[in-house]
């Protein structure tokens, strides 16, 4: 077979926005609408809401009643969209989507909606998750004669739709296909009446059902219902699709629920917003309940705690609630952070540059640390804020995270860049310790952290925590797994 | 079927870039380079020279070897690629594309070169010219299950390759294609190993084949090669496919030949550049002829002969040489048109704002002008600056059309907005005279046109006059073709 | 006398970054360096650190040796700076300067360094505060003959330094300017070989001084030189000259000192960022202090204490800590908030849209909430944070305040927009309370943050706390003042 | 006395222009109007006609009656104005400028109209031209104590206008001025209230009236009037000052009008649109007339004759009718020049190529031409382009420039780069002639040009040739005049 593609449908006009940061990324957010006036604009809202599942593309798709406009762009959804792209996508319909990737494909061509023109009309499909048997499908499609626009296992997805040959309409289209592409997705479709949302069998990733007067509305998570003053209602089920059509919302079982499900934890770990509640489970009281569960687990003498901002503030103040240690501001983050900025060179560098967190020695010098953090990826970021600790006087720096070892790839949606990168992989515990500088270290346990988060979850649930254990309960191909991520390493 | 997509990948950030002037349009202009060092930068100065035949969007694709790299965007050749684009772009092969296009399909979607994956490998297809066949082509494979990202029939051909199930590789999938899709056609594709060119069994759209050092190049217009100071080796032949690799040229007749021959007259008449030499006729010294034999059809008594700018000016000077009356430049025109400007307001404009051209009334008073334009499309400029020329003292203006009256819809890749607005359909000369408010009008008969630009064509060609007549040299679905007419017309 | 000018040097091509937020503005950062190869790159990142006083423009002036370079824009530091042009910037010495402003003034010839050519050579003016003798000056300076280019006093400031007609070069010039211009102001100024740095005789603008190897840095705030990895010295004292040549630093008293001397209390309650030691005192300390007093002077039996995020948690924290009461995440702030985005319109506002914070219910819910803020100024936001709270199951909110009522003009660098337009104007506590709609109501008593503050002060020094107490301790001409701040209200 | 400033108020975002191309440069256009509801609209439009005057910058300042705003960028007028900047600046009178200047000074902060605030109100001033005396009068005034933002010596005529302490207003300030700062001018000014206009003594610069209904208007060019719809009333005489005010016109002669005047033969000869009249004589009129005078000096025997698109098409057809060798189009320019494109790297130029103009082999091949140009500067672009027309088969070239040789720089308005670098200075005709490779050379005489524009100029008007003949109508001071020139070359 031939060589592999890099269109790169980049924006003659507009800055490159690297997304700095520490924790793993590839996640997306997914927001649709059905039967509102301003759709296109409650989207935005929810988008806005939606923007720390993705900071690299933005895009919405509208239906008239009889087609779809759609717009997308590189960049945040406010940078994305004015006023007059707005007012151009006019209809009652909507869906729409925010994006992370790796540099490599952040490309134009592969920012969602994807629209495309099919034999049973337009499509636009907005999908945050993974295909785990997308690779092979693609190999197949391509041996039949189908052509690829882009790099992403959504347009799979369009193709199998599109080449459904039975009954059923696109509803029973996307289940066949759906039979085919297993692995962890929330996706919700869009054609020029119906709208379509429907969440992998395990659960996997989140979906939440909302209403806002008669308009029904999805979402990756609760916090963007809140946002546009819209109720939730539930959630969706794992394997159910929901399809709103004439102003009725329908319900099937498309793929057998398994049991039990297995909702993405580190949702709950890093990437939710602490006001969603997934499952019913709120987030920010999940993280505080793995703080409690990590001095239980590791108790220790210290005069203060401190929490990475900001993710991991609400671990931290668990952490001292339950420890009686008095919680502290001990970092301070520019707030400017996550916006590009010109790199110091390595002089500076070596002068002590510090950008992004200032540690407060006041508070500090002398005292005995608790660094709470919500997981560990390379490595390097915590190691660098232990150092400021120490700098700025701290006698003893504890770390206890907030989640197990981060050790194994993710097949579902989240981008661990290489995990050969990992710094738990391949070693343990007291390797990373003194690979970080800390002067004890603690990774919350599988137990504690289902327990943390599971208090309140459904009846019957699991979690997915595959990147932890390696247990991944959606069969992967594990050559095709590696293969994709070595392949990605060398894109350009 | 369900609705029709309006996909609108417009950039986020970029003006939006009317094309302002009168002739028709939606010509498209192709580069391509096999074998040299700087294939990226060599072909964008091919684009700049070709500029001409689509100010909408340009794109680039170049092969590593091994690998397709692209960028793509809206506006001129100079505002898509910034320095850093071009030194992304490495790679010994390329093609380049520009494109015009009307508002309604001005989408970064519809950019070229459109570069796909197939199970034959990266392809990359840079288009001028259409495929009649298309609509009917397209429906048929949507019906298989195809998936179409854009309203271009170049996406059409790329499905057809990757489908095409026999041997001979990309050649064979391509001439197999293109027995299907029949139209006038200009086509260059690119893969990681190969450089394909191919012109329609007619000749309708131009293709000329050069050479630089040991590098191959293929272009719309031999003034391309000029520009990039490469040698004219050939005219690709109606019907043949040249195929470049491992830095070898072969040769095939893809397609029968017709006979004789049709390249589209309208290239000589507006579209191509003067300093351009199609089927080793130059454009310039073609139309200087029109302009004589204009004199020879139409003698008429009169002070000074004035060409529009700049498209004209050829036709002008040969009508004055062959007369003996003056050439003169009696219009003026503002050198910064072509770039977007704030229209003006009906209060301004009632007042007589005249951004465009300004008549010289120290040449123009009392005279007996001789008008020459290269052509009539809705007769609104003309008719504006007849006026102007009154008001600047014209005693009487003469009109001489370079052309016969455009009555029909061009189906080989012009654009003629809506065939209905064409002053020249359904009224006769004399009709259109009193439209447009000339002293006295002749257009340049069939027999004159081909007269002026057959004289050093080559041996055993004819002309696409389709446009002119109403005589397709292809047959065209006229029910598809109204309908894509009119379709096009209700699109946003 | 003539109208008033409005030049409007707005970029042409640029988004116009409103500031949204709660707060008071018009306060700017400045920092300086002389003697550092990267004085440039320095400044910048000095000016990150300082991002926070000042998101409207943001400028860099560099010293050669013998002439001054700059760049200034419009927008956020990072925005404004590209690689290229920090490279273009060499020099050993730089200024630099972030602004607000209100957006009658929010243009780019308003944006600072200054820099203009005098007698004396080349000369750059940052400036963080206010002349309030200025519009007099400048009236006589126009009556002089003196022409103004800019709206802002600094520019009144270059003039009198430029007319100084004495010896004793710029530094002369400088301290005679600065008997006449009075008020509230931290100065950095720029020549072709020295550095200097002043601050108004009762000290009410913040400047410190830090040391990196060599090269002798100023800011506005410490954090800065813990950005950059410098060293704090010490502060400028009130009326302290520092000027800084050849490496050397000098000193004197260019203005008596005031006694005691009167930092704005405002930079410790609002304006500072937490891990800033303004005159020794850490503005998060001073915070967490401020939220113990608050409880200390108003203690309320209640479930759990809020802060507004994210200015007023240390003070919440403070309170928490002090009264027992549990610290919660009761409202989370989006964090995207900052960006411009579109305004929703009315019907999406009345169906509730929540834009930028989102209440927990799960923690809300039926519990009595104390939310603490900073202050109040127009008491909107307050109004609707409320509301929010009580949405979300808040049985009880009270409110309490870190410092005391708003209600006076500040003519020292702070922009208060309209003063009619403050709510503690003209109403006393019980009727901001009915306004606002909480259950009680407690400002910070003057002693109190004073307290607060002033355990960690320097000795004799006192505070300006004319914004609560309207006893400004530099005399403000009351017309002119009340004058400006109502011809700024009709500007466009 | 110190450095030199270099402020660089250059847009943080914006493509910089270089203006390429073969001629002097640094002349401006301005354009104002005094009492049309739609002032800044008709001065967009004025100065789109003008554009050719200054592609660098362009700004427009309106009065409502009470107060100035104003809009200024960098860049071509259609890139620096939107709608919605037309839109805001609303007002019945305004002046505008577009700005051609070297790339040292190619700032925002230089840009025009400058607007400044004085004792006597808000000032708009634009200028064409250049004040000899005013590096003299900058002195002193830094002496007095002014400060400078620019380095325009527009500023330094705001500064005198500023201080002059008699009566008479404004007018009479701008008179005693006008009366220090000597030189070739053409002014326009805008108050609350009232529109000056004003010319040097000499007449060296263009300046001309119009009325379009009840307002009027005032443009350096006529074709400014023609593009508005206005009528040309008359050119403002030498040293004459209108003022209008009130919807009145009135009239002085502000200075003594030198005898014989001298306006700049290089309007003629090069700047001004050949659709202009310059006191009274049509641009393309005189140059036609060039072309027919440089025959006679010197007669050549040859095949056909071309000028240098575009500049030098009118001389190349008066050559042509007065010889009656045929007028061809061998030279081919690209029509998207004038924008900015990535420069060829030495590899490809070294291939040959040719970016601006192709030759038309079919036209040149074997043929003895003449080659006009309008003047020569440095020589390197006749040289390129003689050696395309002998690549292209010519057997012979005669260049024939319409103009003498261009030996001294220009004090009055008109930027020579360096006068060290034109090929004529040192030189004698037949060194240049051998420097661009010629085959014969003859430079237009100075009489010869002088009956070429001065038989329909006014009676006892003279013309400044200085560039030519060293002559200088306005004294200059060779040592200031010639260290601005050196100084220039060494700004950044």
């Amino acid at each position: 077979m031939g060589g592999r593609i890099a269109p790169d449908l980049r924006l003659a006009v507009g800055a490159f926005r690297p997304v700095p940061g520490k924790g793993p990324r590839d996640e997306c957010g997914v927001f649709g609408v059905y039967g509102h006036p301003e759709a296109a604009r409650l989207t935005y809202y929810g988008l806005y809401a939606l923007q720390h599942r993705g900071e690299e593309s933005a895009g919405i798709a509208v239906s008239t009643g009889d087609r779809l406009l759609s717009h997308r762009g590189m960049g945040l959804v406010t940078d994305v969209f004015r006023d007059e792209d707005l007012a151009r996508l006019q209809g009652p319909h909507a869906v729409g989507h925010v994006r992370y990737s790796t540099t490599g494909s952040s490309t134009l061509a592969n920012a969602q909606p994807i629209v495309v023109e099919t034999r049973r009309g337009s499509l636009a499909v907005a999908h945050n998750g993974n295909f785990v048997t997308a690779r092979a499908v693609r190999a197949r499609l391509e041996d039949e004669g189908a052509i690829f626009s882009t790099t992403s296992d959504t347009e799979v997805l369009a193709h199998l739709i599109a080449r459904h040959r039975g009954g059923g309409g696109i509803e029973e289209a996307l289940v066949v296909a759906l039979q085919e592409l297993t692995g962890g997705y929330a996706l919700v479709l869009l054609t020029e009446d119906r709208l379509l949302a429907v969440r992998d069998p395990h659960g996997i990733r989140p979906l939440s059902l909302g209403r806002l007067g008669d308009a029904w509305l999805v979402a990756s998570e609760t916090c963007a219902f809140d946002t546009v003053g819209a109720e939730f209602v539930r959630d969706v089920a794992p394997g159910e699709l929901v399809m709103i059509r004439d102003g009725h919302l329908r319900s099937r079982q498309a793929l057998p629920a398994a049991s039990p499900s297995r909702i993405c934890v580190f949702e709950y770990v890093y990437f939710a917003r602490p006001d969603s509640n997934l499952q019913g489970r709120n987030v920010h009281a999940a993280r505080k309940e793995m703080g409690r569960e990590l001095w239980r687990e590791a108790p220790v003498e210290a005069d203060l705690v401190i929490g990475v901002p900001d993710s991991s503030i609400s671990a931290a103040t668990g952490f001292a609630e339950a420890s009686g240690i008095p919680y502290e501001m001990g970092l301070i983050k520019n707030r400017y952070i996550g916006r590009t900025f010109i790199q110091p060179q390595q002089g500076l560098r070596a002068q002590g540059v510090k950008i992004k967190h200032n540690p407060l020695r006041l508070i500090l010098e002398g005292k005995r640390v608790v660094l709470v953090d919500d997981s560990i990826v390379r490595g390097t970021t915590i190691r660098h804020l232990i150092s400021l600790l120490r700098e700025a006087g701290a006698r003893e720096v504890h770390l206890r995270i907030a989640s197990p070892p981060y050790r194994f790839g993710c097949h579902y949606g989240i981008d661990t860049a290489d995990i050969r990168d990992l710094v738990a992989r391949g070693r343990d515990v007291e390797a990373i310790r003194e690979a970080v500088g800390a002067d004890s270290l603690h990774y919350l346990s599988v137990e504690g952290l289902a327990r943390a988060v599971g208090t309140a979850g459904y009846p019957g649930s699991g979690f997915c925590m595959a990147c932890f254990t390696g247990e991944y309960p959606v069969p992967v191909d594990e050559k095709a797994g590696k293969f994709a991520l070595e392949a990605r390493r060398h894109a350009p």
